[in-house]
């Protein structure tokens, strides 16, 4: 069995900070981020540059050169609808750490970012949808179909496919959960790697309880197979959560001092 | 779907305060930690009186009375391995809120205890293992088998047989985990209710560590299908994760408010 593998979702220009210095392209606050993902114990970072204006192409590669270059090259992802600037950032990428993530693929319009993975070598998310969210895992687990052997036929390992069943926000689509955590187990008995934005389930709950859903959400979802995700690696909960669930899946072996490993 | 079922767990005779409380036959104590357990959100109050000497029958009596006449009915689970005990207990318990718990039935020495609920529509705790525990999933589902038929010919229920895969001590048996979590979909795909004491599996751990690893393996458990727990309703972490569980699961709708109710 494998550890959980975690990528920190704090770099991304949702924040007015990281929007600001990436603008900016002050690496200090993008660098902070980055360095405090990594001592809670990130496996990669996810870089999210928005779409980006007409500089997105040179964003990226400023981004993932000053990352990497300061974190001892610390795996990325590669997060934004422009592909342009996926294809910038893969060109100055650093390997010695592990293969790019491209985030991501869907089936529909983004399923080239599938081809784009094949093409360079790179792990891609590829989220079980097309545009919406699918109705039912009968639709989710087409899309799973569709995007596997679109990459197993490009020559690609399947392994290097992780599929995201997505994470919808509990207020408003609380009913979708049993399916999620089931499209879970279904990905871990075809053998395959899965992933997910964790942290979407708790949008617009009260900051306490954020924490309370997001460690819980992993804990139940780690049960279920799931065996990375994109979460906050400085919520504390959340990192005791997964460090748990490894211990149970038998991922790392019990020590009383487990948790500050 | 069911919400889940809290059987609180700190009426036991391996408390010091308990024992002696018992002993005495002093109802402050053990009305103090009923109520505590109640206003957390127990369902139902495990009551373990240990084998019990001369006068178990006595006691367990006592006690039945003692709780739930003060505590408007609340079902209790009678837990001691002495079954004229659970028999005296039985005599006087009042079922206006719900049926009683034997605690419990194994495959072994103890598998008269299904008859004694089949003969006293009671519920059953129905532990997945003879005397050692199960050495894997093939013997636990015999086990799990052979009580649910025993229980069947009886006349019961099925949902009154409520099956314990035996949560182990992570310190010394961590590797059963995974075959633990598999048993309990195992029991969930036949359509059966299950059950376990939580927190055996963080005994001997570090105090501050405890609530980490039961209220993760509460979550991980309840998404592989555990409908009940006997587990410390009092530790808010516990509780914490399992009300948000069961939001995952559909088993309650999401307020903002909902950890507080």
């Amino acid at each position: 069995m494998a550890k959980f593998i975690v990528v920190g979702e704090r770099i991304h220009c949702i924040s007015p900070s990281i929007k600001k210095a990436l603008a900016e392209r002050n690496p200090e606050p993008v660098l902070a981020r980055a360095k405090a993902q990594i001592e809670a114990g990130a496996d990669y970072l996810d870089v999210n540059i928005g779409p980006g204006g007409e500089d997105a192409e040179d964003l990226m590669k400023w981004a993932v050169t000053t990352i990497q270059g300061a974190c001892d090259d610390i795996p990325l992802a590669l997060d934004t609808a422009n592909t342009k600037a996926i294809e910038a950032g893969l060109s100055v990428y650093s390997r010695k750490k592990g293969k790019p993530v491209i985030n991501s693929a869907d089936a529909g319009d983004r399923i080239g970012n599938i081809d784009l993975a094949a093409a360079n070598d790179a792990i891609v998310i590829a989220l079980c949808a097309a545009g919406s969210i699918a109705a039912d895992n009968d639709e989710r687990m087409a899309y799973c179909q569709t995007m596997l052997e679109r990459g197993l036929t490009l020559g690609m390992s399947e392994n290097d496919i992780w599929f995201d069943p997505s994470f919808v926000v509990v207020k408003g689509m609380q009913e979708k959960y049993t399916e999620i955590l089931e499209a879970l187990k279904l990905f871990k008995d075809m053998g395959l790697n899965s992933t997910g934005g964790i942290s979407n389930n708790s949008n617009g709950a009260p900051k306490s309880v954020r924490p309370v859903m997001d460690a819980t959400l992993i804990s139940m979802a780690m049960a279920c197979g799931l065996s990375s995700a994109i979460c906050n690696p400085c919520d504390e909960r959340v990192m005791q959560a997964i460090k748990t669930a490894d211990i149970f899946l038998g991922n790392t072996l019990y020590a009383d001092s487990y948790l500050e490993i």
